[in-house]
C-alpha cells in the first residue's frame, strides 16, 4: 500500500451513533422507539438512493423527515409537526462513538490531516460536530450539497479527493457502512471498514483493505503504518 | 387525463407474488422463512439501487444470489451452493397473484397492448411469465438489461415508453411498488398504484393518478375509461 497523507472519514453511523436516535423515538411513543428508529435509517437511506437514481436531489434534513414521515404513517403512529421537528433535530445532536473521539486525538497529535465527507447537509455535518464538541478534529467537511447526488453515486468521491489535495491512492477512507466502504475501493480509495457489528461483507463485488472493529483499532493501524 | 393507449406493468409484487418465495425458503430453513425472505428482497432491492448509483451493473439473477448470500451471512444461516442455486430458482417460479390473470384477460379481451418493464433481465422475465403460462397476456417485455440500470433511473422508463410507441402521457403504468410508482410518475406517466398492503404513500415528492387495492379494481377503473 502507499503511503497515506489523509484520512476521509463518513459520519453516520462512522464517526457517530445513529442509533442514539432510538432514546428520543421512544421518549416520544413509548414501547415503539426501536422499531422506528429501524424503519426511519433504513427508509432514510432508501430515500437517499431513490432520490438520486430519480435525479430528485433533496438534502439530508428533508429526506430525513420525509423518511419520519412515512415510518409514522407506515407503523399507525400519529406524527405532530412539533414531534416531527423535535425528533429530526435528533440527527443534529448524535453522539459520537465512545472510541472516536480519543482516536482522533491520536491522529490529530501525529499529525495526520483529516476530513468527514457525509451525505449530510453543509449546515447538518457542521451542527453535528459542533454540538459534540469536535471541530478540533477536522480540517474540511464535504457535503453532498455540492454534488447533489448522494453515496455511492462517485462524485462524491471525486469531490472528496480534490478537497484533500492528494491522489486518492495516497488517502485512507474509513467507514462503518459496508456499502459505503466497498463504494469507496472501487472508486480507487484504500479502505478501512469499521465493522462494528461483527456482520458480513456487503456483496458488491469489492473488497476493503482492512476490517477494524472500532476507530481504536483503525489509529492503530494507522499508526503503525508511519 | 389523455386516452391511454397502452398500460406498462412492472412485475414483482405487482403481477407476481414475491413473498411466494417465503415457503421454499421455510423448507430449507424451518423456522427462518419468514425472516430470509424479507432480509432477502430488502437487500436485492438495496443492491440494484447501490449498483446502478455505482454505475456496477449486474443482471438480477446476480444481485438476487449475491442477495441471498448476504442475508444469509447475516442470520449466521450456513448456504449450501446447491440450496442458493434452488432459492434463486424460486424467482423464476414466482406465482401470480390471485387477482392478476382474471385481470388481464379482460383487458386483453379489450384489445388494449400491454408491457411489462421490469428490473428483471430479459431471460428472467420470459421464464417467470413462461413458467405462469401468461404469455398471451403481453405484447412486449422490457428489461434493465438494454439500459444496464435499475428502476428508478429514468432510463428504463424512457425505454419502455418508446417500445410502447405512444407519448408518455397515453400510456398507464401499474406499479404496487410505492417508489416506483412515484418514479414513473415524475417522469411523466399516469400511474395506478396498486397498493396491495394498504400502505401510506412513499414521500418522495410525487402522487399517483389513481390508488386501488388490487388488479381487479385496476381493470374496473381502466375499462371505465374508454
Amino acid at each position: 500500500m502507499q503511503k497515506i497523507h489523509a484520512i476521509i472519514f463518513d459520519l453516520y453511523g462512522t464517526l457517530y451513533d445513529v442509533h442514539s436516535v432510538a432514546h428520543a423515538c421512544e421518549d416520544a411513543y413509548p414501547g415503539h422507539g426501536a422499531a422506528i428508529a429501524r424503519l426511519w435509517r433504513q427508509t432514510q437511506m432508501d430515500y437517499t438512493w431513490l432520490r438520486s437514481l430519480m435525479e430528485r436531489y433533496a438534502d439530508f434534513e428533508t429526506v430525513t423527515e420525509d423518511a419520519l414521515r412515512f415510518t409514522c404513517a407506515k407503523l399507525g403512529l400519529a406524527l405532530l409537526p412539533g414531534t416531527a421537528r423535535q425528533l429530526s433535530d435528533q440527527y443534529l445532536h448524535l453522539n459520537p462513538h465512545p472510541d472516536m473521539p480519543p482516536a482522533l486525538r491520536r491522529l490529530r497529535d501525529a499529525g495526520v490531516p483529516m476530513l468527514i465527507a457525509s451525505n449530510g447537509s453543509r449546515r447538518t455535518i457542521s451542527q453535528v460536530v459542533s454540538n459534540s464538541g469536535m471541530k478540533w478534529a477536522f480540517d474540511q467537511f464535504v457535503s453532498v450539497d455540492d454534488v447533489e447526488v448522494f453515496k455511492p453515486h462517485r462524485k462524491i468521491y471525486l469531490l472528496a479527493e480534490q478537497r484533500a489535495g492528494h491522489p486518492r491512492e495516497n488517502i485512507l477512507y474509513v467507514s462503518a457502512n459496508g456499502w459505503d466502504a466497498s463504494a469507496a475501493s472501487l472508486f480507487g480509495f484504500p479502505v478501512c471498514w469499521v465493522n462494528r457489528d461483527g456482520g458480513p461483507l456487503e456483496e458488491l463485488g469489492a473488497a476493503p483493505t482492512v476490517v477494524v472493529p472500532d476507530l481504536a483499532a483503525m489509529a492503530d493501524w494507522m499508526l503503525a503504518l508511519r
